[in-house]
């Protein structure tokens, strides 16, 4: 009886972790589903208590629905700049629409329009301007809602201050749950998943070298038996750029957790990222001059084959050491091991072929050395 | 008098070619501005007749501040996502709260709780899937939010259809405002920012080759002469992978207009840049190995300039070449004009070099051929 439990749960383990990402977004959808659920609550509640005036309870709604993302950070930065829009377009838009009623008759509509068409126009052109749309365009694009609603609604004759403040009131309360259910119901964190797609990065780039060397050293026969799989590794993480970049952007927002702390370095993942691309774009170049036909003497080939494996080998090591260090967050020692043999690697490399082919991987390793420097 | 009026006349429209971008931004401004304030009007008028219901105007307004994006494309297919997952989710939405009032009492937030619960849960899982969510994530989450506001509002016991029909009309009011101005005040197209974008990365990737070229064969003082700002060209094609991406998707969305047919080959630009990112990453490691220091002996050097050179400047003509016919939209004879040049560029190449340093700007070349096969 118990073996048969002890067999059903390491089978369980291993399916969790084959299907890691999948069960991953299996709890995000349900994290969903319990958010809309509960706010939905508020609004039923509220159809029977009449606290909160006709249809401005909607706002909750609309907000979890908006601001729920896969990662923590992202859902808090989204909510924090929802409400930060929400603050300046209401206040902005309720200013318009006091000043419209101050006016009155035929004046108020036209005070509205002109303040409306002035803050759309000028709001919109600043969410052109790339530096805020990368950072603020959420946000601008709810104070242009805010604004429009707030002012226009001023128009029905209706209390302007009361309807901004239950709105408000409302997006807190969406936002509150939110952010309750992104972070204390198995919380996926977009620290994390940076974290481990940079150090996984070096154990890519590091097959990717190996294969290299392999494929130019081997004949053609044999070529075939390893397929270049190793290569889309290079390709995705010199394409890895734009999801890096987002992935960065909310790590900043979520707070200290697990292995990272308050001050954690997340600008270096950003250099380090940088620095793997240039390395990716040099590795594929350096195959496709593998691949150009007819270009070497297979005796020249075979003089210069074993400097370039040992290189080829211990540049591929001091990566996945690197990338394992950076894993599991211990120093590694660059003086002590690594960087000498790099060094010897090269200086083999630079005797076997002074005069000719030089260049090469001299330039791969000036990459991977310069990755000490960080 | 006349002769003043044509001097300020060139002076605005050298102004105006000068800061083309920024005249477009604040166009693009303007347009949203006249947008909102239409849409504001729909909302000022019906607070008299009272046609529609009362906070579903505001829906109209909404959708304009949502929708309304940079490109004509953009603006159109997010206007259709849109009123897709409206339909979609109010449909979806109108049954289950239709269902919860047939079950009644106690069982009508239950059901529409679980449904809700299903829904929002399916929807999200699905939203995560990043086929899906390049395409259809806006559509996904309109959908999402639809079906949850339509089926809680049928907890208060109002008609729900009413409700669907007044806010579909809405939307559908708030996208045509944002079709006719995207559309026919003065449009900007995402498809004519591609098709520039793509020729100008021919001239681009040319000038930076030739920089490559002189910077090898130049002495290091006349070096800090020339800085190397054409590089910047090489690593913003590097770049161009997403921005290409999202302009592409637009593009397709934007009907025949100016140069394009119905069957405008958009594809294509994706092949092209693709080849082109290679072409830079190549140039880039090229840079990187011209950089390399102490690599070689000034005789070989000099030995090898000439042909260097040539075929340096003859690839770059090519690359111009190619960019400007694509830009200007009329067929070059890569036969009988280009190919042979490089061919004979190449061999020069060759025979100058065989030995050793073969595989360099081979390389590059190889790719500047492989562009002629689309």
């Amino acid at each position: 009886q118990e073996k048969k439990f002890q067999a059903s749960l390491s089978s369980t383990i291993s399916f969790v972790q084959k299907n890691k990402d999948e069960i991953r977004k299996v709890i995000h959808a349900i994290k969903v589903g319990i958010a809309l659920v509960l706010v939905s609550l508020v609004y039923f509640v509220d159809t029977f208590y009449k606290e909160v005036g006709d249809d401005n309870a909607m706002w909750a709604i609309m907000t979890v629905v908006v601001i729920f993302e896969f990662h923590a950070g992202a859902t808090l930065s989204k909510g924090l700049y929802r409400g930060a829009g929400t603050v300046v377009g209401g206040g902005l838009g309720g200013l318009a629409a006091i000043l419209g009623q101050l006016v009155g008759g035929i004046g108020n509509p036209v005070v509205v329009g002109v303040s409306l068409f002035i803050f759309g126009g000028a709001a919109t052109y600043v969410r052109l301007n790339p530096d805020i749309k990368k950072k603020y365009d959420y946000g601008v694009m709810i104070s242009i809602l805010t604004f429009n609603l707030v002012s226009v609604s001023g128009l029905g004759g209706e209390s302007v201050i009361e309807i901004a403040r239950e709105r408000f009131l409302m997006i807190v309360l969406g936002f509150a749950i939110c952010i309750c259910i992104s972070f204390f119901v198995f919380p996926m964190w977009a620290s994390d998943e940076l974290h481990d797609s940079t150090a996984s990065k070096f154990e890519g780039l590091a097959s990717s070298i190996e294969g290299c060397v392999e494929k130019y050293f081997n004949d053609k026969e044999n070529q075939s038996a390893r397929p270049i799989a190793s290569f889309k590794g290079c390709v995705s993480v010199l394409n890895s750029k734009a999801k890096d970049e987002s992935l960065l952007k909310f790590a900043k927002w979520e707070p200290p957790h697990g292995k990272f702390g308050l001050s954690h370095p997340w600008e270096k993942y950003q250099k380090i990222g940088e620095t793997l691309r240039e390395l990716a774009a040099t590795i594929l170049s350096l195959e496709g001059s593998v691949n150009s036909p007819g270009e070497s003497l297979q005796a020249l080939k075979e003089s210069i084959r074993e400097p370039c494996e040992a290189a080829g080998s211990s540049l591929a090591r001091a990566l996945s050491e690197l990338g394992e260090s950076i894993m599991k967050m211990r120093r590694c020692q660059p003086g002590a091991s690594i960087a000498p043999k790099l060094k010897v690697a090269r200086q083999e490399l630079s005797q076997a072929m002074s005069p000719f082919k030089l260049g090469k991987l001299d330039n791969a390793e000036g990459f991977a050395i310069a990755c000490f420097v960080f």
